[in-house]
C-alpha cells in the first residue's frame, strides 16, 4: 500500500496519445495522465510532462511541483515567459539517447570519411571517378561538447581510429581524446561535430571566426541546436570552398523554412531534427520515476542549474 | 648477404608509377622492378602484379612464376584467355582493406538505419516530416559472405547493437552471428549486406527470387562484384517498393554506363567501386613478401583455389 499522494500529471506534447500519454498512463497506476492538449484543470496538474511548452505558458499551473522535459536539450525553457522561475526543471537522462546519438554520429563521420556527399554530388551528373581515400588514422574528429551524448560518440568512434580531439566548458579528461581549448579544437580537426547544449555562452559560437579557425576542407556536423550557428556565416564558409559540407539536423526555425538556402545547397544535407530523439520505449520509466520521487516529497533527478543553463 | 636470385616484378595497373611501382621499388632493393604500362622484355618477368589484366594477356611472360593479384575479389583472372593455366595466383591479402571495408559498411547500413537515404529524398521536396526511428535492437543486418572483409564487418557492426545473421558457403560458426542457409538469412533481413566472392556459384545469386525473399521495406548494399546482381530484377524490386533501397558500388559494366538506370534511381545510391580501395601503404609490404617467397623458391602467400574460385 502506497503512502504517497494521488499525483496529476499533464504531458505536453505535438505527439499523439498513443505516443507518451498511454505507456505514462500504463507505468503509473497509482497516478493520473492527462493529455495536455485535450481541456483540462490547470490546478490539478503536478507534474508537467513538456516536450513544446504550450502556447499559454505553464504559469496559471498553480500547484506545479515539476516541469520534465521530454528532451535533453532544456534551453526552449530559459527566460521563456510562460515558464515559472519557481518550479523545478528535470532534463530527460534518456537511456536511449546517447546510443541512438552516438548511431548518427558514426553515420555522418564515417560518411564523409569514406567520402559519400562527394560521390552523391558526383553522381548527380553520372560520374564515374574514384578519388583518394584517406585512413581513418589520417583524419582528426572534433566533438564539441563531451557530456552523456558526446562521451557516447567518443566510444562508439574510437574502434575505428580517428584521432579524437574534444572540447567541453570544463576542460575535463576524457579517454581518448585530446581535449583542449575551442580555437586549438577547431584548428585540428577535418570534421567538426558540435554537440553542446544551448547556453548563452554557446549561441553563435560557430560564426565567421569559428569557420575560419576549420581547416580548409573541414566538414561539419551540426546535431546541438541551430542557434550554435550563424547561418549567413556557414554558407559563406561553404560558398567559398573553405568547408566542403555541412550535415545539420538542427535549426534557428524549425521546421526549417522552405525558402532558405540550406534546403538547397548542393554541400549540405538537411535532416529534420532527428538525430537523437526521445523515445517512449526507454524514457517512459525514467518520467515515471521522476513522478514517483515527487509524490515521495524526494528531490526529482537530473534538475537542471538554471544558471548555467543545462 | 642474400642467397637468393634478383627477380625481376612487372606492375599491370592503370594507376601512375607513383602509387604502385615507386613504392614496391623501394620496397624490394634486392629486385627490379618494372611498369607493365611501359615497353619491357616478357621473358624476364618472374612476377606479376595485377590490377587489370593487360589487353594482350599474360601468356606470353614464359618466366612467370606468380601472379599477383592487387585486389582482393579475383574472378577477372578465371576463364581468361590471357592468363595461363599453369601460373599460380596470389589475391591480395591486404590488412588495411578490412578495416576499409567495415568502415563503408558501418557508413551503409547506420545510414540506412537512420534513415538518411529516406531524409535526403525528402529534403529534395523542402518537406520536413519525421518518421518512427526504430532502435538499433530491432533491426537485422545479414551479412552475405564471413571471410576476412565479412568477420571484420560483423566486428565493427556488434557494438550498436543490431541483431546479426549472416550467411558463407562453408556454414562456419562467426561469434555474433546467427549463420543460416541462403534463404533463410535473407528472410531474416532489414538490410542485406553482399561481400561475397564472384564465382560461378555465387553469379546473379541476387535475382527476383532472392529479391522477393527478403523482407518488404529491406535494404540492400552491394559490396561485392556487380555480376552477383541482376540488374533488372532489382530495377524491378525497388519500382514495385518491395525493397526500400540500393546502395550500389560495383557493376556488371565499370564504369557504370551513363544511361543506366541506377544512375538516376531515387532509391539507389551510386559509388564508383570504392568500398575498399587496394592502398599502397598497406599492401606494398604484402607484395614484397610474396616476391621475396617466390626468390627464397618458397611457396607464395594467399594463392587462390582456382576450382573454388577465390
Amino acid at each position: 500500500v502506497s503512502s504517497s499522494p494521488r499525483l496529476t500529471v499533464g504531458v505536453f506534447s505535438h505527439h499523439e496519445r498513443s505516443f507518451w500519454v498511454e505507456p505514462l498512463t500504463a507505468a503509473l497506476p497509482d497516478h493520473v495522465v492527462v493529455d495536455g492538449s485535450e481541456p483540462h484543470d490547470h490546478d490539478r496538474i503536478d507534474v508537467a510532462v513538456v516536450g513544446n511548452v504550450p502556447t499559454e505558458g505553464l504559469t496559471s499551473y498553480r500547484r506545479l511541483a515539476l516541469i520534465q522535459s521530454l528532451w535533453m536539450g532544456v534551453d526552449r525553457f530559459l527566460d521563456h515567459p510562460g515558464v515559472p522561475d519557481h518550479v523545478p526543471i528535470a532534463r530527460m537522462v534518456d537511456p536511449g539517447m546517447p546510443r541512438a546519438m552516438a548511431e548518427t554520429v558514426v553515420a555522418h563521420v564515417l560518411g564523409l570519411h569514406r567520402l559519400l556527399p562527394f560521390y552523391r554530388a558526383q553522381a548527380a551528373t553520372r560520374t564515374w571517378a574514384e578519388h583518394a581515400q584517406p585512413f581513418a588514422s589520417d583524419r582528426t574528429v572534433a566533438i564539441m561538447g563531451l557530456g552523456t551524448l558526446g562521451t557516447a560518440a567518443v566510444a562508439a568512434l574510437i574502434p575505428f581510429g580517428f584521432r579524437l580531439v574534444g572540447w567541453n566548458r570544463s576542460g575535463a579528461a576524457v579517454t581518448g581524446v585530446e581535449v583542449g581549448d575551442f580555437a586549438w579544437v577547431l584548428g585540428q580537426a577535418d570534421i567538426v561535430v558540435n554537440l553542446l547544449p544551448l547556453t548563452p555562452q554557446t549561441t553563435d559560437c560557430f560564426d565567421a571566426a569559428a569557420f575560419a579557425l576549420m581547416r580548409p576542407g573541414a566538414s561539419f556536423v551540426n546535431l546541438g541546436r541551430g542557434h550554435h550557428v550563424v547561418d549567413d556565416d556557414l554558407l559563406a564558409a561553404l560558398d567559398s570552398g573553405h568547408l566542403t559540407h555541412a550535415v545539420l539536423d538542427v535549426f534557428r526555425t524549425e521546421p526549417l523554412p522552405a525558402e532558405h538556402r540550406f534546403w538547397t545547397h548542393p554541400r549540405v544535407t538537411v535532416t529534420p531534427h532527428v538525430a537523437a530523439d526521445s523515445d517512449p520505449r526507454s524514457c517512459t520509466e525514467v518520467i515515471a520515476q521522476n513522478v514517483r520521487r515527487v509524490a515521495a516529497g524526494e528531490t526529482p533527478a537530473h534538475l537542471i542549474d538554471r544558471q548555467r543553463g543545462y
